[in-house]
């Protein structure tokens, strides 16, 4: 589908719409309604468990998601987390100046300084999007953070969190004095970050307030060890940074065992890469076809990281590949800084080893891009079906119960409903319309189990008495199966797989 | 406790810190660590399930929390969200006047204007809490929104949302639109409200961000039909204001039939108090000592509301009674505020009536302080032992899984806790120091079930073959039980209870 249509779907369904609509909306943000609050839910669940669950030294917290500016200085962004941006001088409309340049220079933009993009501008001269005219203003860094003066007197300033990364190296300590005292310890964050976007576009990818998934994991550079076996024969599609220079756009599929590179790319690294693909593939329920892993070159990955690779998809309604997460190896970057920040040494000791300061490995995961990711590879128009092939335990409604007839089937199917969820399986019900029109509307949603109360389900001396018809999403499949009993049957098909077996602590 | 041994516990346990705490804490600001994370979502879940489970009409939505100007102008904050402010002219210090006029005023500072306000502040002569000076600046009044200028041009201004309601009415007509077109509708959010205190303290009672759980309930006046005879003979706790103003704090119990008064307070406002404070009761687990229905006079309440009362509970470590909830009437303030700010007539159509502007009922819990309130009235101590009396499905770590020997029993622990994840039931392994202290470690953090595997579990030719010791925290008792089904025996134990049936849509 297009970017618009699927949209309008969503919009129409109640999963998201553009903030404070009834005002024309407000530029960058979104409300989510009750079908993208429970898809949104049950997407940071399943990577919770895929993730968190790694190791019991995993863990998740929740840091306020307001910085004072030491913590921003200390990690850079007062000083460097800025986009270039340029003014119109006929209309004052505002844009990023790499944006214009991007469709001028097909070598990209990326990694440029300012100067040096006002250089481009200067001799590509781009025009304004909103009117046209090629009078824009020296392109001048605006910084994307939101600042805030904290309490009456103006004397203190916070940052709404550019990520959620921060929250987790400033609990590092904190965290690593309550557990177990050992390495690696993860901290994980599904939490808010807010970027003041000169230009916010393409909905759900660019937004000023967005919701983060993060691990961080805190080791010890000289004894990571993960079991590399487990992934060591995993096909990976893997866009490299000289294939790109090549001017290729497919992945090719790799080995994981051989991107290991002594000296370069790390065995751990290699792993949680491939752990993070096979969590869209397994985990997310994504197609293979139309994934890769792009590598970043050093100029265009943040100067702190080591290897950088996103993990990309390929979106019909955004015309080509987008980032939806990424695996970074950030070295000593963030403790070095906020030790010197703070004044507090954050090197932990370690046994045989003496003090160690831990490198990080982050895990990023964007959950509002992913949503919509999700929408456009598995909402699959066929004829007059429009069904999304969301895995069952992403489905917002993962079960629906119908009767057939309002009058004499109601009450039972009421019951059902109140046993299922009290039975821990979210039910919804639905009385309005066909049986083929209730299908439809719950098709689209990526309901996999419709249940339907009929005369046979309601017949004491019936044969079918206290059946109901169980109706299969993909295949259209229905059978007929007693109303008990169903909550055990079902609930395994909602709990999200796990990466593998969880590594023991200690 | 005492405030501060309490949040030394929670500290020591990982539960909540001061944010950003090697830097020195940000006023006003907190972590939750794993701890307080999954307590604070069982906390939002059984709201969930007691709430917004009371009509198939109710629903869970997420709006964006950074609301535009013309919103707040709108919903009247711009002018009227704020707190008298005073600075010492000796250290500089910020105070709010009014809470400096408490202590040397009996009759209490509630609803006084800013002028009135500075009328006491010039003849009662209050002290700067800093530094003892009497040289305090005249109060102003100083607004406790947080003001973001959006994008680079610094022309749309936007505000951190003070309270999760304004969302809830943006969106309104967009779920009226998308849902059965019925009224009551219902709109929950659990999120982020922001207020920039003057003078944060008491720790979680007045943060500068912090999570709220509202329900605006949306309905035509003239026909908000409720099952009150379900609530009717249950005796509440109140605390009128006749009563308060004859000098009383303990409240005294009445009917809720009684409270109904034709003119006065309708059976709709009683039902939903009612249910209430039963949440507090049997979903929340507090004792109904120390709990009381505090009625706000006119000049107290915000003036768009028609009735209000709050629901508090004692809290000995902030010294007596303390706000944690509320049940507002707020009329046909908000939409009347937000037809006429956005240009869109939000009234509906209900057959037979014609258009109508629905009236807002809200349901208000400050999900931080209820945490708190938890910890404070049912983390007991028992001469040695430290038992937080949590009910099971509110318990952080509902089950934790114990190896009695680390090398004979670890690996059926660890498959244990595997099983029980994978069958929903969330498990902690703990194999360090003696039983005793395990037991111990789990009490003080509420977790109801513990699991010893010993030599008898992993004996296969032994009689106990399989077997597990279960520990019941409250009472101690100890029972040799299969591990396998342990699954299924202690799910139900996990999910909160219902309000009451749900209320069938249609």
């Amino acid at each position: 589908m297009k970017i618009d249509e699927l949209f309008a779907l969503l919009r129409r369904r109640g999963a998201i719409w553009p903030s404070a609509e009834i005002y024309g909306g407000t530029q960058g943000l979104y409300d989510y309604g009750p079908i993208g609050v429970a898809l949104k839910r049950r997407i940071e669940d399943a990577w919770v468990r895929w993730f968190v669950g790694l190791s019991d030294d995993y863990h998740q917290i929740q840091p306020a998601e307001i910085l004072p500016e030491a913590v921003v200085r200390a990690s850079g962004h007062l000083e460097n987390f800025t986009d270039p941006e340029v003014t119109c001088e006929n209309c004052h409309a505002a844009f990023r100046a790499d944006t214009l340049l991007e469709k001028l220079r097909p070598e990209g933009v990326d990694g440029l300084s300012v100067a040096q993009i006002a250089e481009l501008v200067s001799t590509h001269h781009p025009r304004c999007p909103n009117c046209g005219s090629a009078n824009l203003s020296v392109p001048r860094p605006f910084n994307m953070m939101f600042g805030l003066e904290l309490g009456p007197t103006g004397r203190e300033r916070g940052y709404l969190a550019p990520e959620t990364a921060q929250g987790s190296y400033l609990a590092f300590a904190r965290m690593h004095e309550v557990g177990r005292k050992a390495l690696p310890l993860g901290l994980a964050v599904i939490g808010k970050a807010y970027r003041n976007e000169i230009a916010p576009r393409q909905l759900l990818f660019r937004m000023r307030s967005f919701t983060q998934a993060e691990l961080q994991i805190f080791f010890d550079p000289a004894a990571f060890e993960v079991p590399f076996a487990e992934v060591a024969e995993e096909k990976l599609p893997l866009l490299r940074v000289a294939r790109r220079e090549a001017g290729e756009e497919r992945p090719e599929w790799v080995r994981a065992a051989e991107l290991v590179d002594p000296g370069g790319i790390p065995a751990f690294y290699v792993y949680h890469l491939a752990l993070t693909y096979r969590f869209y593939r397994d985990g997310l329920g994504h197609p293979a076809e139309g994934l890769r892993l792009f590598e970043k070159s050093e100029k265009e990955r943040a100067f702190y990281n080591r290897i950088q690779f996103d993990i990309e998809a390929e979106l019909p309604s955004l015309g080509g590949y987008r980032e939806l997460g990424a695996v970074h190896y950030r070295g000593d970057y963030d403790l070095t800084r906020h030790s010197e920040g703070s004044g507090k040494d954050l090197s932990v000791n370690v046994e045989g080893r003496g003090r160690v300061l831990p490198h990080v490995l982050e895990l990023t995961f964007g959950v509002d891009r992913n949503l919509w990711a999700l929408a456009d590879r598995l909402l699959r128009v066929e004829g007059e079906r429009t069904v999304w092939q969301l895995p069952s335990y992403l489905a917002p409604v993962p079960v629906a119960v119908f009767p057939l007839l309002k009058k004499e089937h109601a009450a039972f199917a009421h019951r059902l409903v109140e046993e299922l969820r009290d039975a821990g399986v979210p039910a919804a019900y639905d009385e309005s319309g066909s049986i083929g029109r209730r299908y439809a509307r719950m098709d689209e949603i990526g309901t996999p189990f419709c249940l339907t109360v009929d005369g046979a389900t309601v017949d004491p001396a019936g044969p079918d008495a206290g059946t109901v018809t169980l109706r299969h999403r993909d295949s259209k499949a229905q059978e007929r199966v007693p109303a008990k009993g169903l909550a055990d049957r079902l609930r395994p098909t909602l709990v999200p797989p796990r990466a593998t077996a969880a590594v023991p602590a200690g």
